[in-house]
């Protein structure tokens, strides 16, 4: 059992070990209460600042983030976007994060459209860094409140049978959802279109598919992708409507997994696309939860990274 | 007396109560004064969260409430305009909504171009919203701020004879005055160019008028409204000279008013469209002191939401 | 020996007092330390509003301004840009000032692109001002930061040969600059291609100089400026690779200068236009300091505007 992160960053999951993965959903367990107290707010980060660098525009993660932030009583620097910055004046991305630098930020959080340049960011500032999605690399907060939300719904995270369907070739979602649930234990199938399945994906530990109907059968977890029309150069597949036949998760289609199986996604959902209205809102769907997750997972992230001590829940509160 | 509003929601004047109206203004009353002090700050909201969601830009409403809102000590996360946001993505409205809701925020602050927008939130999701303008339909804290205004002028709310002019059919400040200033006991008449006035209007307790110099005599109040050339989509006026000679607020014509009437403006003006600069600057001129008075009344709204009971005054205090 | 300043507002460095820069630059010293502590947080400025009014785009400025707000725990309202806002909408600079001061800030830190804007707001609004930047006018937070540069890094401001070379004629913080170090004694010379001269720049107390290679002789100071090239309506020099040939600082070119000179630049550079990359990460660069430097600067302006009294250093603390 350990009770710290080995590196000062959190740049994706694939250098995680199991134990940090723990590390990090036990304690974002413990937070996850104070988001039903009046006063969400805890003192542990006064005074801390962290800049959130969104070089690619996000609602949600964004206010993940920032709520995280604030319930931890940390200072937060936004910036969003490129234009009239300093980056569209030319300046460099290593010359602008060495100015942020100087600034003396205790963590910045960044989301960039070009895989790496976290990693580029973390070797080159003291400062830790969190990736909050490097083009289609890693989203490693994502995959963490992933885990958090079958592990609370199903009890554990070990041995369950996930499949992940829809654009795995460009989904960073994906990506790191393969490394953490295969290093938990998970039996991990990828679906989509023979266009969107990156070539040699069994080389991570998963098996393919181009079947969703053979690869749902008795599925425990059913991640669904977003489509990702805006990062695909051209068209990989032909019609919204022709993809929902073939891939879109339907209630017919979700009969063939274990009827306990739970249905995730990372949104923003296309209804109609990838998934059904019906199955988006069932009994069966988690999608809010792992939105509600989102918080106490990027605190959790937040907290050990900036302190490099273990979180003491009560000792720590209000 | 009652000490607390009915609903979790702000989203109009049209459905509160005249209690309810007294109630915000006396809160607003008593707030009042922290704007006077070296430390504006109470600690009366610490570890609240509140969404400002403006999918409608807007600086002085927007700047309003989250002054409102640090003088509260409440946190705030900020969402402006629809580019690259998950709205743009595609996600609908109640998509968006309740995945902000799994967040946990305490209240909700929305402005749309789309009348009914904050009363759809308001069914779906649990938090507190409140109407900040939506469309041409209601923008109730500015009627409350104007109540204020007018209370603190005049003395009293009630009795008063009031115009408001300009284009009454595009305008939600029109509509929240006309509830507003008919429950609590005011002679309101609308004044306008036909083609600015909605039909039927008189079905909402008002007089309606085309001739401003007429409707102008005696007045006690003089409501201005902004020409919102950006909201119409063809020309339904000949030009705003034109426009300023029949219906522009010159010194001549508030000369035909009660002489201790108040000129009021939600602003921005268009100084030499609706109003001649040497009104908006005159002495009967109460522009700025609407503007002051917008932060104790958005205090008063948020406070009496978010916490269901009334304000106690210095036992709130720093 | 004075204790405070004499304004309300920071337009500019041309008429303030040598006395006033010393106070600016010990209450920077002074704040210095607070960016080594792990919690980087005085309560000195806690419930304060301070506006953050960018009509020009700037991420290094804003973000160090916001950061010497939450370093002393005031409260920030940001605007950036002028997209759908009321200045958009045709309302006059005048009356959105007048709008944002009914609201009761306590400063206003405003950036434009048109000389003669704070100064404009400063003789109409109560609340202090800072300029940010206003056109090619002045940047007096940037000369005072570039000053504390100077006196940390070689023990005093007084008596250097300094040499400010680039785009003159548009850049307000060449401008700041002549004022701040002439009044403190130093031997300025300005250096550029003649089109990139202002006409009678003499009269400020300065050398003018076209011949870099001369200039640079025995100077212990070389301030190089951003090729602006956004700024200018027309090329009044043919190219970045020529400009460089003439104007650009070569380690070569260095090495004419006193053997301790120090090279500064405002951000963000032009690599290979204005400067060579290996002066710029040499360690005659004191380039990355004079970012740090900008937060103590900053916060000891705004601590001495908005508190009219002397920084009392420790026991100003958390």
């Amino acid at each position: 059992m350990i009770s710290v992160l080995k590196s000062k960053d959190l740049l994706g999951i694939e250098h995680l070990s199991p134990e940090e993965i723990v590390l990090l959903l036990d304690t974002a367990e413990s937070m996850r209460s104070i988001a039903d107290r009046p006063i969400k707010k805890v003192p542990a980060l006064r005074g801390r600042m962290i800049v959130n660098l969104f070089f690619e525009a996000s609602t949600r993660t964004r206010f993940s983030f920032e709520t995280a932030e604030k319930w931890l009583s940390a200072d937060s620097l936004n910036f969003s976007g490129g234009k009239g910055t300093s980056v569209e004046k030319g300046e460099s991305l290593l010359d602008t994060a060495r100015n942020l630098q100087a600034m003396s930020p205790d963590l910045i959080v960044v989301r960039h459209s070009s895989p790496g340049v976290p990693h580029f960011l973390a070797r080159n500032l003291a400062a830790g860094i969190v990736n909050a999605g490097d083009g289609a690399h890693e989203h490693p907060t994502q995959a963490l409140l992933d885990a958090l939300t079958i592990r609370r719904r199903l009890g554990r995270l070990e041995g369950w049978k996930v499949v992940i369907a829809g654009d795995i070739a460009h989904s960073r979602v994906a990506r790191s959802n393969v490394f953490l649930l295969t290093k938990m234990g998970c039996e991990v199938t990828v679906c989509g279109p023979p266009t969107l399945l990156p070539p040699r994906i069994e080389e991570l530990g998963v098996r393919a598919a181009t079947d969703f109907d053979r690869a749902i059968e008795g599925a425990d977890v059913i991640m669904m992708l977003r489509m990702q029309l805006e990062r695909q150069s051209h068209s990989l597949f032909p019609s919204g409507r022709e993809y929902f036949t073939r891939y879109g998760l339907t209630s017919e289609r979700l009969a063939r997994a274990n009827p306990e199986a739970i249905v995730m996604h990372p949104g923003p959902m296309n209804r109609g696309v990838e998934i059904a209205s019906d199955v988006a809102d069932s009994d069966r769907s988690v999608i809010l939860e792992q939105v509600a997750n989102g918080v106490p997972v990027r605190m959790a992230v937040i907290y050990l990274l900036l302190t490099g001590r273990p979180w003491e829940g009560e000792r720590e509160g209000a």
